[in-house]
């Protein structure tokens, strides 16, 4: 595997790199980890990449590892948004597939060529939703699946951080000053960042899409050039109602991602801070807590936990297990067989262009002042 | 004192009268527990009330009383919402105190002249908003006040229940047939019914008014005539962002309301589930878990607890501070006394006012398909 | 009804006196609050007593109170430990029904005195082991009697507060002045405090007795005469293993209360400061979250909530539960009834006598450098 | 590195190759997996080793190595307990360092073998109790060190499963036999399996040792030849008192360790089903939460957590830490350095022989009905 991004200084690059050595699956030999050939060679050299690995440029390295017997034949994608979709499309012009970091793109227009692109190919395409990896969220999706909650009626998703609640916090940190740029961004940093998460856990677990929105789409922080605050009204595609509020700029919040949803038959309830437990309140009966692989674990749940149940695992795990599902899938895809079971649950190109779309929908809505308006064309 | 409303099968009736009894400030007297004369006897007297005390109509109480040299002084009223304005406005004409169950009203309209009658009278005019007899949730508005977290940037409200989930639940209860018909409850009982205690909540708290909102208001159970999920983008007095959940559909959940506000400062987080932790996250420096008298108490915190920290209380507690601030504030006004101080803190009519232009703003709102609308004219 | 203690100063005094109020089954009018003729009109006057029903000595307030035909029938003992069997005795030899504070006595000897007093006179006596007043704590009761747990192996109970924490705290409190003097406490403080409550929560959970024990008491803070901190091992009367651990040394910790109870079929979970939580852990099946007046409550626990589910309560409740109670098994007896199905749950003299039979045992075991001891002889 | 031991069905063999792998650290290369060749050669297979380096045998395997020019030069010992000494010793005897799972011995007398083993190398012997790894509970250990809790004066370590709570649990995991065959793994199972982890965390938290103590060790569980509940008091060498509770027969309870310790200026709680959230509760302040990588993170804590403030982690990554710092003592050692900054916090050879000699304190103690036993000749 190669990687484009996740030099030193990024949040990322770290959590990708553990995530693909956790289960041994990848072996990870070259990569860009800076376009200054310099740094590009030290960085690359604390990774343990040969030195005739430590690339300057992606196309560049596509290009010499394509040379390679040994050649890499996965990259995984760490750079700034505006670099997924060229960087995407390369590699699969090249035959490699991709495991790429949300979001998946500036705009719904180079989402979609992406698209695409990925549809074209036939190659795996993995977006880091890494949401979507906890044990618990998978469990929320089958037990869902499985009609537990019976007909989805309510929706409700917060993500709340604090990181850009400081009003001088723009530019203490020089890796995040792409962030701030809506040309490389995107156009909402707080959408982009983590509200295409909270999307992403709602279609995820009530296999539901976002139909129409009602969205505000602003900065808290009334300084800024960039926002950091966004609340939206929600109607899914099958008629249930519910809300998402994602903001950036909740002073002292670490990373507060809470989902809660409900049926006719009961609720589900989780928080990312306190992510082994589920939380499942049915309209009859005592309230549960479902644990990773504690008593009536869903297959992929269990599949998805490594230790007995009552040991924790968090971020870095779920992280892990997208790469491990997107490594089995593209081991049974070499081999000629279909991977489609374990594609139906792995973020993908999909996901990537419905959650342009949310943004680009709620971004329309904010600009006319609360007006509905449908998420996909 | 004396009551109307809250006979056998009434949820909050036991309520207002525990929450009178627990400080001894009041003697329940009299009441009119059932407008037909048989059930107010059997209920009047398993309350206690004389014989000549157990009355079948609120006016004909109130003049019997006023007869009395032992007559009651302060009227408790916890009867559906579409008789708070008569029953309230008569018992002041009387020159009696009044203690009203919200919502106050059913239309901004009534809200209004029950508001003047309040002004005009002197009298003190109590609105059981019982989170604002929380400890932590006064704790939290003199930290606000005390400028703990800085300018208030953010607020984030969501109530949710279940007792409205089961598609077939509204007959069940003939004690809440009022609450299904909105020519008795108002035209949005979910709004009435907790979107209005979301609502105080902030603004108790924050001490701002919610200016402006864009507000989906609706059914999640389609089968039904009444609503039962509001959601809300809120801008609020001081250009603060917000948003507002409440839903009475939520299959399983108890009674989930949980506050969190930010600002430049730091963040405060409170849920009623756990209402012996106030979670305040300030900007800099570690995460504090304030208890009730525990460390760092503000003084109506202290004022409003019973008991050293560490020892639970809840519900009953917080209705009685209520009462107990009402009586206190009575006795100092009856006493020539000015009880502004504790007026300050006490939900009054200007709040059921505020409340009902809330309820009507969400509505028009939701209307218009979601146009951003002021909520006070 | 008539009290003895709980003056100014008190911490228990307002929580009885809440407690007997709350559900309206007591009308306070009488009391002994301080010796001091003074201070017991002053203190009098301020509980509501008439100017002649404000007494100051006990064995005078029952001779008058007998004289008057509206005399008291109950007396509330919240006095120092060295008084409540005397008092008691004296209450009880006039007829009177007794609700009394916990331990009930200095020794065993004394203890036995008063539960023979009480064997004799037929009367009604309460001793108020507050958490067996918890809804959840009944609840816990009755799944263990109807079989949920299973047979129980293992208890475990902790109850941890920092109330003796600061090395110089003994002076600051004139009111605990007779707490920290054997003479008037009883011989051990922490064990009398709070492991009283500790050992009366595992026998009425479990059914079971505490049959030996192996212990250590002792003090943590190396200043002072009086202990603050106990282990025991315990073996309970069907063979079951167990611990016990009280200090009121743990600086910080306000009243972390625990039980855990594990039978072969299951394990139960309550912590008192989150009282509003059974958490029930089968041997198979998910963990399920009891709540009060929830699903599967059980008979005497939704008889012990004022509420429906998800509006906390807590200590004062609870208090009320035993009061309560206390008032229906007495109107039962007076009207010549058989109350023993409310006596079953009700703390009471022979709890007293099985409390005192610990801490001996404990103190036994400790001075005999940890022999096992057997707690009834 | 190599490995001994973790072959198919293993629960911490996985454990160990993850945490291995997390962070780059190590290639692991040849194993002895099982003692069945053929056995050995799938489960080599299966983790990637070349054919030639899956062994049959852990001398073999050491031998071979030496031979080999890239020779693995550390080895990870996984196996039952009976091999720990000897593995250990053949390990050191060809200069390997070593990563050991715990407890190291069966006996005080094995333990000190290794111990001086250990010494006599010069090498570095890391042996895995995992919760010395987690974030939080390095930053206790910080904290304490520092002074934050004043003089330690009470320690409380609980450890409950519920692994071992069927009765009929015995025969049906076979990867499991071992264990309950004392001559293999010990003569307490419950105390080397876990009452040693709470022992060392105590010691590790607190930098006390346990001095004497008073312990029970038994059934719960009647029918079975082996122990499954512990209980201990504690006198610690400063003379603080605690207590120590360990059972695997809490039918229901998945892991839950929970430690308290409380100084004379305030309590820290933690409590490993929540490792995000350490409690410190000042004798003076509010409470606080202290998280990894958040405010007030100690130096130790903050370079134990891969990842901001409010991604979680837990066993794997706690796990890792152990293996990441035995990786950089390693390579500090290699280099001439002197590794003792990383050794002092890293659980080692010392820390196995204190377990041991706990274990055999705590049955001696049990055998003498509960006499105070010295932990340490």
């Amino acid at each position: 595997m190669g990687v484009a991004g996740g030099g030193p200084g990024s949040f990322i690059g770290p959590v990708h790199r553990a995530a693909a050595r956790l289960d041994g699956c990848y072996e990870l030999v070259a990569g860009v980890v800076s376009s200054d050939p310099d740094r590009a060679r030290a960085a690359g050299e604390s990774l343990g990449f040969a030195p005739d690995r430590r690339y300057g440029d992606v196309q560049e390295m596509l290009q010499a590892e394509a040379a390679r017997e040994d050649g890499i034949d996965v990259l995984a994608i760490m750079t700034p948004n505006d670099t997924h979709v060229p960087y995407g499309l390369l590699a699969l012009e090249r035959g490699l597939d991709v495991i790429c970091d949300k979001p998946m793109a500036r705009t719904v227009e180079e989402a979609s060529e992406l698209h695409r692109g990925v549809d074209a190919s036939g190659l795996v395409f993995c977006l880091t939703h890494v949401y979507a990896g906890y044990p618990l969220v998978r469990q929320a999706r089958e037990m869902v699946a499985a009609g537990d909650l019976g007909t989805v009626r309510l929706v409700e998703a917060t993500y709340v951080q604090g990181g850009n609640a400081r009003e001088d916090s723009d530019p203490t940190s020089p890796r995040s000053v792409w962030r701030k740029d809506p040309d490389r961004a995107g156009r909402s940093l707080v959408l982009g960042d983590i509200g295409s998460h909270a999307h992403h856990l709602i279609r995820f677990v009530t296999g539901l899409e976002v139909a129409e929105i009602c969205a505000d789409v602003g900065t808290a922080v009334p300084t800024r050039t960039f926002d950091d605050a966004a609340g939206a009204l929600l109607r899914m595609s099958n008629g249930a109602r519910g809300i998402l509020w994602a903001t950036q700029a909740a002073a002292g919040v670490e990373n507060s991602l809470r989902l809660r949803v409900s049926g006719t038959a009961g609720t589900l309830e989780w928080d990312q801070e306190t992510p082994m437990h589920l939380d499942f309140k049915p309209l009859d009966g005592a309230r549960q807590m479902r644990t990773p692989n504690g008593p009536d674990a869903t297959p992929l749940a269990k599949h998805s936990s490594r230790i007995v149940a009552g040991h924790p695992g968090g971020f870095i795990e779920a992280f892990a297990n997208l790469y491990r599902d997107a490594a089995e899938a593209i081991a049974v895809r070499r081999a000629g067989g279909d991977p489609s079971d374990i594609l139906e649950h792995l973020p993908d190109a999909t996901d990537g262009l419905r959650g342009m779309e949310f943004i680009e929908a709620a971004l329309r809505s904010s600009d006319a002042h609360g007006a509905w308006v449908r998420c996909t064309a």
